[in-house]
Parts: structure tokens; sequence; C-alpha cells
């Protein structure tokens, strides 16, 4: 589905997916501008693909001209002009049928009928790794598209980095500070949440770069003991408090989440595992232990100057590999530049923490724990 | 006790009480170079009054001199370079008999004596209610000294302002600002919970300045039918979500955090109103709601540019009062001059929001409700 | 023409005037709602008056229906959505005769004229002291309306402070602090000139917020030689650099800019008192300076949670003003609360620095020379 | 001279040479607590090589101990604790002779004799490319070094990247931002000088992400007439204002900075090509145009996550590179990993913008002119 043939484009359409990310509205605009200046016509599809499954739910059927005007002066906004959905899944699109029993089915036949419908050429999608399994069925349906690669979490495999990484980084450094001060002058175990189910990147990058002691990632099982032990090796080296910082998918050695299991609702809501890391520290310890969740707060916010530009570089790049001929494709980030990737090598596939990078040895170098 | 009587000061002592709150450091600063101007010595007392109180622990007896060089650089540090301590209050300290029984005891002639026995002719100490309470009995017990208020929270009478609060309220503002985006691109109901046990200022100016659409503060028990009516009237006029700002001493019509009383050590940990109106509003709603607790993140970082040149005027007008011969005085913000207060007019008031005042009309007229 | 009388508003009008300032998007948003709020009509002038005095240059006439929609999400955007115009003065409108002649006419009938032909009932002039001298002509010819101060420079008197002000210091602060650490490294004078014509606030707290050694405003004439003798005595006490502030304002004692006002175009675009202090100091001094202007730096970017705040409060203010009768005032903070204060007593007074004020104290205490 | 060999390390020193970079603390911390880890002594020379050179000027010979108490807390300060010296290149020293002749001499043989002198094992030089000409030097000379690359302006080849670039990218971006909303709001053209005397990374990064219109940069000369084409494409679509980035090394066709080269001083002062560019667009189209010169305000202040994240990784990696056996190499980054690149291949080559890379075809898609 990656094959390369150039044909004859003059309209195509836009959509994100998935979760909110710092940069989205930078690549809707790279992208629109760079087929405007090719003359073609663009659309965005709203709230994923839901305008396109259900227009009768949009005044203008889901479908939004994206002109000079509409995508001007927002390449520094968070969030996403058109809407995303993060629940529906055209591959599973759960449908309740009269009886009130409940279906999941296939709608993606239905969306590459609409964009055939509205005469769209092509399509760009912007998403995570959902997005990226739907875009591979629609491309094998023959919808040419080019994806591009969306996670906060720098979990996806065959792109260097994506947007909105960055972003959440800094932000996750910068609350790391602002709790560095209020730890050192109180003397406490600080427990600081960040996202980060599969990878712990961002919890190792902002750890690293903002002075943490320890540092809990999915990649490596921790022992709550060896935390509690760097907790009194600095309490005998004279400092007064530790910074934990937790990735939400960290799991102790030997299992996980038991308890919190059974009340999801609350640990949606507030986290789970950063809440069971600063309880199990305060009894083993009986230090006094605080606990911030960082949580939805990563997600938003002004992209950073390196995520504007990545997603900048991956709108213009999504346009100029439909003119080049590509479809089927992802782009990447192989730096210093960017390249097309096959959506089917890309999938599904996770870009996990090596622990024996050069960060993790940085990390361990300047006396940081992995627990 | 806030007599104004001239006397000749060679040796000063500073100490700083309570919570965290960015400007500590810039007090120091500038409280320490407008002495060191005057041909003064200045000591810090280290851990509030911990340092004079058991001096063993500390290897220099809990004094450490204030240079030109140990002062340097440290205005925009958030923090205190002298330490804090919130627990033991000297008024009510806790000692443990050898038989095993529990007193409180006032070790304020103890703290009287230490600085006679330094040779300290004055002091200024930097704090919140529960340090003014102490400094007012260590004047009346003759101490020559001056009051720095400190609150995060906005709370403390008779000062206009106070630092740390404008940086609390940017830091609270901007993570508005990042909800807003992954809010608006998701669908969904913010609750945000930010400091504010007794006052709710923080939540006032952090909301109408980030355009929330609900602000519940201890001034004015909410409604939690009121809160769902806004987000339903949100709804209906096309907004899929609704920000709502917590102060952390809101509570209910009828009374408050009853259930969460009880898991006291949880609350501590989480906030617990914020989880309380998330939890009644997904109930009554079925929104899907998220919780973000600001908590520590507000008392830490670089104080704002406002807080630092507050903080500075505060320490320097302290050298400058107890030049001028004030006692038993708070140095207080009557914009655009300081003034100084006596301890015993500014102690044990609280400042609450009015109802009735222009900040709160502003966040009516801009559809802001109250609960 | 500050009587307080009570008529019927059905439709109000709001224009921006002058130089930019951060929080004027707030000001048109806040006011925008409340008056939508009561059920009245709001328009936007365009570009100061111009769109009222040209509307054939316009599409709509010079005028824009402010909505809710039009005016969501901008309370955080710096600039104006309305535009500005600060060179065409309707006092003095310079228009060229058929035979080439100049003149200059009062074209403040025809605003008026304007105003009563769109059926606006009152009108709402954001701007600073320019506009307050047309506004008081306009409310003496009858048109009720409600001035809102605009300055960055805060300037102006009987306002406490207003919008933009927060902003501009604290982005001069932030410079300045990256200024110390090159300065710091590298052993050199750093001159840094920043907005304030007439009055040095900007320069004053930014410069003792960040810890700037020579503070040079126009209230006091400065000796270059104090100046150099400031940098040699840090020389002398180890420290390898300076860092000068100064007010685009500052004159040196015995008179100003001689030399660079002959080349007025150069001084407007690059600034002009800097680039004289820092070729004297190293002409006397013989060290290396650097020179920094921040000019237009200061005018744009993201209000302050404090500008946003005061924003919003002076918009809200101005439509409860209308609704409650008055005319021909201007809003003003009188911390903690708005006032409104009869434009005549406000415009044409510069509020200068005090000399004696506690923050000059406080400079001089920290060891801030004012050359 | 890159030959790889382990031998026994004891006594290390650190040196930071050339001009500021946001990082260099960072750099500093992880080699010394690396160092300390490995259970070497670490010290740190002061002033670039100065403090080796003329050790009689430093109360202790020019040599710091790095402990950990020296290097806490520094990850996020800019500037640089050692010191460095931009001036007087041990290659090239400039001595002055009893008869008043001037003479540039090679002190480098003084360097290797004085770093035995002290039993330094080894040394991590931290600079630009005239840095790394003196290290390979040194290198030849039998001392055992690693170096790590050092340019804000990321014109050093094989490295894709270096620390402080992004902190300088990300300060350039800010600016542009608040120059956005003043230019349109008043419809002016803003002229923003950034630094970049030989590549024009810093301008086309910054110009990209901050939607600027034109960017010109030494990699291609540009046309002012195409400046003032854009100027009034833009204006004939609506858009009152401007934006134009140039790099310090841009020059137009056909040739330079030819009247200011002669004014030195002033250029250096001011920046140079920007003024031209400014007044030139100003005598061609008439419009009312602003320069804005960022020079030094690029090279300090906290540097961002990613900056400090790459500085740590390379301060890290320096040490386990002299633990292996390295010297004479370069620290480098080839994401995702660093490497170690010979100093001989690394030195005296620029890395200039290819302008068929993805980041030039970005710019051009979305409407920016090089001139």
């Amino acid at each position: 589905m990656a094959a390369k043939q150039k044909v004859q484009i003059k309209k195509i359409a836009i959509s994100t997916g998935g979760g909110d990310a710092p940069g989205l509205n930078a690549v809707i605009r790279a992208a629109a501008l760079s087929a405007i200046m090719r003359g073609w016509e663009v659309y965005g599809v709203l709230d994923g693909f839901h305008g396109i499954l259900s227009p009768e739910e949009y005044p203008d059927g889901g479908f939004v001209p994206l002109t000079r005007d509409r995508v001007r002066g927002i390449t520094h906004l968070g969030g996403t002009i058109l809407g995303t959905s993060n629940r529906n899944n055209p591959l599973k699109y759960p449908i309740i049928h009269p009886d009130g029993t409940r279906e999941e089915v296939d709608r993606t036949d239905e969306i590459v009928r609409g964009f055939r419908l509205h005469h769209i050429d092509a399509l760009i999608t912007v998403g995570g790794d959902g997005s990226l399994a739907i875009a591979s069925v629609l491309a094998k349906k023959g919808l040419r598209l080019i994806s591009v690669p969306k996670t906060i979490d720098n979990d996806l495999d065959k792109t260097d980095v994506t947007f909105g990484f960055d972003t959440a980084v800094g932000f996750a450094t910068e609350a790391l500070d602002r709790l560095h001060s209020t730890a050192a002058s109180h003397g406490r175990v600080m427990v600081v949440e960040v996202m980060g189910r599969y990878a712990g990147w961002i919890a190792l990058h902002s750890g690293v770069a903002a002075s943490a002691d320890v540092i809990l990632i999915p990649e490596r099982p921790y022992d709550i003991h060896k935390v509690v032990e760097k907790v009194k090796e600095r309490e005998s080296q004279g400092s007064k408090f530790t910074i934990v910082v937790v990735a939400e998918g960290a799991t102790p050695v030997g299992g996980g989440l038991s308890v919190l299991e059974h009340e999801a609702g609350r640990a949606e809501r507030l986290g789970g595992i950063g809440e069971k890391v600063a309880a199990d520290i305060h009894e083993i310890s009986g230090k006094e232990t605080r606990l911030v969740v960082l949580g939805h707060l990563l997600r938003g916010g002004s992209p950073t100057s390196f995520d504007r530009l990545t997603a900048l570089r991956f709108g213009a790049a999504a346009v100029r590999g439909l003119e080049e001929g590509y479809s089927g494709v992802m782009v990447a980030l192989d730096p210093p530049q960017v390249k097309y990737v096959p959506i089917e090598e890309a999938m599904g596939k996770m870009k996990m923490v090596p622990m024996g990078s050069d960060i993790v040895l940085t990390a361990k170098d300047l006396g940081i724990s992995f627990g």
C-alpha cells in the first residue's frame, strides 16, 4: 500500500484523531497552506472521523473548508481546530441495535465512500497508533493517504521523535523545578506522576533534565525498597528531600496496580501508580510524602518552537509526499531530514527506552535510581 | 508593642517560617543587603526557629552569617536558603516526656534568650498568620522585631497583597490555559483544584484570567446542581467542555467533606474537595470528568517580576523600619507605598473575597458561575 | 462632563487607539460580554477612529459586530482585534488640499455624527493620554462615553496601574536575567534600553527585580561619570560585569540627545539614549560595552495573568459604569477596587517616579546607582 | 590522536571557552558527577585557559575543585560557573614586548605543562570551533582529552545539534511572537536580526516556527527588491505588516556591509545587516520599518529541557569516553545516541543550511520568501 504513483490531485482532506497534542494545529496549517500553494482545495474533517460518519450531526456535513484565513495564526495554539475523537474507533464502532444489543462494526467502507462522495482525492490523517491502524485499512481499501504520527509519549517506532513530546517534557521539567524548591524547603518526598503508559520517555527526559532522584518507568519493574533506600541515602548525605518521577505505566517488581485496578474510575481520574508509590514510600520509611499528578496538563499548551517546527515540517511533508505519489506511508523524522515509512512497518510497534542507551547511562552517572 | 523608638542596631537576624512562597529569597537578599549597607551584621536562623531551639543539631548553632556573597543571585530562586519549619510551633512545641506522655510547651522564652545570647539586636521574621502570632509574643517579651507577611493564598488582612500570590495565580492561569485546549478538543469537564483553604483568591483570579466557566470558593457554599446546570447550559450552546476551578476550602451548601475527612491522609496527599466535585458532576450529569490538583505546584518556582519586587521592597522596608525605631509591626503594601501595621491589628484576621467586589462582578458579567 | 445620569442603552461601540498593549483584547472581550449579558448590541470601530472617519475604506463601514463568537478565546492574545491608529489624531487630522497645502482639522464633529448615524448610544474608548484628550472633547460634544486607560509605561495619573505594564516589566526582567548570565561569563558592561519616554517605571521595576547595577530614568538626569564610577566600584569588588538599564527618556545632566536628535529616523529605529550611554561608558572607561534595545518587544506578547485580570476588570467596569449612568469618566484602579475618575482630572498629567518612594529607597539599599 | 587506549585516570579538569551558551553548567555538572562517581578528582579551570596561563591572577592558581556541593543546582542556570575567555587564543596569544612591539605566540606547551604540573590525567574542553582547534593541538602534544562541542548557531559539523541552540531558537520564536501582535496592530515592517554569522539556522528555525514572512540567511544572498515585493504582495492581500528575520551574516546579492564595515564598533554594538535591511526596505517601499536586534539576548537564559538533557548527556559521555580510553575526540549527537568523532574530522567545517532540505521546502510552502 506504500506504492509511489503520481496522480492528479485537486482536493484533499485532513483529519486529526486520538488524544490532544501540542502541534496539531501547526500540522493542519502547514498541510493546508502547502496544498493551497499547489492549487488544491483543502477540507478538514471534524472530530476525528466522526464528522464523516455522522454528517447529519454537523451543519456542514462534517467538512469544513480550510482557507488561508481559517488557518491563520494557529501555529502556536494548543488543541486542534478540527476537534478529535478518541472513543469511537471506526474499525470497532459501537452500535446499539433496536433490541438493545450492542455490536462493534467496521465502518471504514463508509469512510472511503464518504471521501469519494466529496471528491476527495487524498487524505492526511494525523494520529497515534490507533489512527495508523485505521489509516492502514483505508489505504488498503484504495484511499490515497499519508499519515502524520502523533504521540505525546514518544512511543511510536520508526520516527526519531514527533511533535508534542518536547512540549510535554518541557512542562514536566518546569513542574519538577517548582517542586524542587518546595521539597528542598520543607524536607519531603515528592512523587510526580507523568504520562507514559507503555514507555517512560517523558519520565526519563524530564527526570534527568530536572535533577530527579528516582525515575520509575514501564521498561523496568521497580523495587520499592530500592526507592526507599535512595530516600535514606540522600537523608544520610544531608538532603532532606527526594523527588520521585513515576511514569503512569510503571509497575513494581512482581506486578502491578491490583488494588487500584478495582477502582478504575478513580485511578483514571487521578492517576494510579503514583498514588501507590507515594503511599508505599510513606508506609515503609515514615517520611512525609506528597503526590502530584501532571496527567492532562502535559497534553495541552502552546507547542515549543521545536514542536512547532516538527509539526509544520510533517504537515508540509505530507502534502509533498502526496504530490510525489506516495500513499500508505507515514511521515517520520530521521534527523536531520523527514522521510516516508510504510504505515505497516510503523504501526503496532512500541519504541521503549533502551536501558543501555546513553540517556539512561547519564541518569545513572548523575546518581539517579531506577528503583 | 508597635512603639517607635530609635535604638542603636549592630546585629540582626532573619528567619523564614511556614509554607514555601516564591519571593522568600528576595526578602532575605533585600534585608541582608540593606542591613549590610548600614554597617550591620546579619545572620540567618535556620529552619524557622528550629535552628535556635535545637542548635545542637546544626554545625554552626543554627545561625548562618548572611554576607553579600551568600545572598548573591538568589532573588529569582524559589524556596528559601534558610529553610523553614511549618510543624513545630514554638508556642505549642510538642515534647515527649521520659514516661512517654506528650505535652505542648511555650518555648518563646528560649527564643528570646537565644537571640540575646547571640547579641542579636533585632529580628526580621518572614511568615504567615502563625508566624505573626509567634512574633507578637516575642515582641511582647521585649524582642525588637518586624514581621514580613507571607501567604500564597493572599488571605492576610491589612496588606493589599503579598509576594508569592502573583506567581501562584500566574501558574494556575497557565495550567488552566493548557487544560483549555485539551478540554476543547476532547469535550470534557475539567475540575482543577487550587490552593485556598480559607479564601478563594487564587481560584478567583486565575479562573477569571483563564476564562473558567465555574469558580467554587470558600466564601460561598456551592450548589452542585447549579454547577451541572452550567455544564448543560454550555452544552446547549455548542460548547462541549467546561472548566471548573475549585479552591481547596470550597464547601457544598449544607456542608463539606465528611466522607473524606475520615481518610485525611489521602485527602491531604491529593486534595479532597476537587475529587468530590469531579465525582459528583460525573454522577449527576454522566459527563466525562477529569481532575487536576495543582496543590504543591503553586508554592514553588521562580517568582514573577511583581513578586520579586514586592519581596525586595518588603525586605528593605523591614530594615528601614528597624532603623527608624519600629518594632512589633508588620510591613504591608498600601499601593503605591509600603507602610507599617501593628502586628496585633493584622494577625488572626482573614481577608476573604468580598462577593460584591468588582472582580466578582466582572466574573459574573463574563458568564462565570459561582455554583 | 462626568455627570452620572441613567439612560436607556441599546447599542454601544468600542474603539482601541494608540500603541499596542497586552490586554487590549481582554478589555474588548469583557466589555462585549458584559454588554451582551445586558441585552445590548456591541460594535467594534476599526483602526482607532479611522474606521468611522473613513468608512469608505472598509467593507462594513468601519464597524464590526462583536458577538460571543467574535470575542471567544482572545483574552490571552496580544494586539487588538480591532486594530489601532496612532497617527491621525482626529483633533488635528492632517488633510492635504487640492492645491497641495496641508492643514490640521478637528474632525470630532464627524465622529459624533458617525456614532449618531449608527444609533450608538454610548462609546467605550481604550487608549492613552491622546485618546483621553479626544474622549474629553467627544464627551463635551454630547457623546456618552467611558474611557479605559492604556499605557505600557504606567505614566498615567489617577490610576494605580493599568494593563500591559506588568507584561512589559515581566519581559524586561526576563531579558535582564538572560543578559546577566552572559555578562557574568564574559565580563562586560551591558546597556539595556527599555521604554519610558516620560517616566522610568519600566526601567525601575525591571531593574530592581532583575538586580541591575545602574538605572537611568527621565525623573533624574544622570551623570555619566557616576555610572562609570559604579562600573569601576564593581570591578574593584571582583565583579567583572555591570548591567545598566536606561529608560528611553533618560537624559544626561546638562541636557540630552543633541547629536542624535538630528538623525531622528535612526534614533527612532534603534532607540537613541541607550546608544549614547553605551558609547560614553566605553569611551570613558575603556570597558567593552554591549547595547540591547528592547523597544518593540515590550509592547507585544500574551498578557500576564495580572494584566489579563486588570484588563477584564476595566472592560467590565466600563459597561457597568455606562449602565449606572456615568459618562466622561475614566475607569481607574484604586486597589483593591476600580473606580471612576472624571477624564479631565486624569488627562495631561504624568505620573512620574517619586524619587523618595519606597521602591527607589529599596533600589538604593540594594546598591543600585541612579547615575 | 583519536586513538582509543585505556589508562588509569585519577584526576581530570574541565574548561569552558568561547561565547556563552545555555547548558554549559549542565555539562560541567554531569561531567563532575560522572567523574566523582568513578572515584576521580575533578577540577575546573577558570576563564577558559586563562586560569592556567595566568595562575598568578587567581587566588587558587586558576583551578577550582568541583565537588558535589559546588555543582549542585546549576543545571538550569545560564552562563558558566567556570567563566570563559573568548579573546586570548592560546594558539595566537597576544604579548607586548618591553619595546612595545606586539607578537602572537603559541602558548599550548605551557598549557600541557600546567596540566602535568597539577597531575591532571585528562581534560574535558567545552567550546566551539576555536576551542576544537586548540584541543586538537593539545591532544597532539600528548594531553589526553575529549571535547564537548558548543555553538548557539548550530553551525558545527559532525553533530546533529548541540546544546544552546534550542534555547536560542525558543527565545527568538517568543520574540517574534511578541512582535507579531504589535506589527499586526500597527501595520509595519518589523526587521529582526538574530545570531548566525556563517549559517542561518536560528533565523530559519525561529522564522518558520513563528510565521515570519521573509528569512534572510548567509547561505543565500538576498535581493532586497524581492523582499520589498513580498511586503507589497502581503499588502495587496490585506496584510498590513511583514516580519523579516535576518541572520547577522546575511548579505545582499552583489556584496555586503561596506558602509557599516567602517564603523565597526557601532555595528558590533548594534548588529549591522539588520539595520541595512530595515533602512533599505524603508527607502524603497516608503513603509514604516522597525528594527529589533536580539543579539546577546539569545546567548543567555535558562536552558530548555532539550538543551539541559543534551548538555548533561554530553558531559556524562565525555567522562565515559575518557574511561573507555578515547582521546582526541569530540562528543557528538547522532540521534538517538551520542557518539565520538575525531576532532580533526569535526573542526574547521561549517554546517550550512542546505537550501534543498525539508525545512527550507516547508518554509517555501508556507509562503516564506528567502529574498
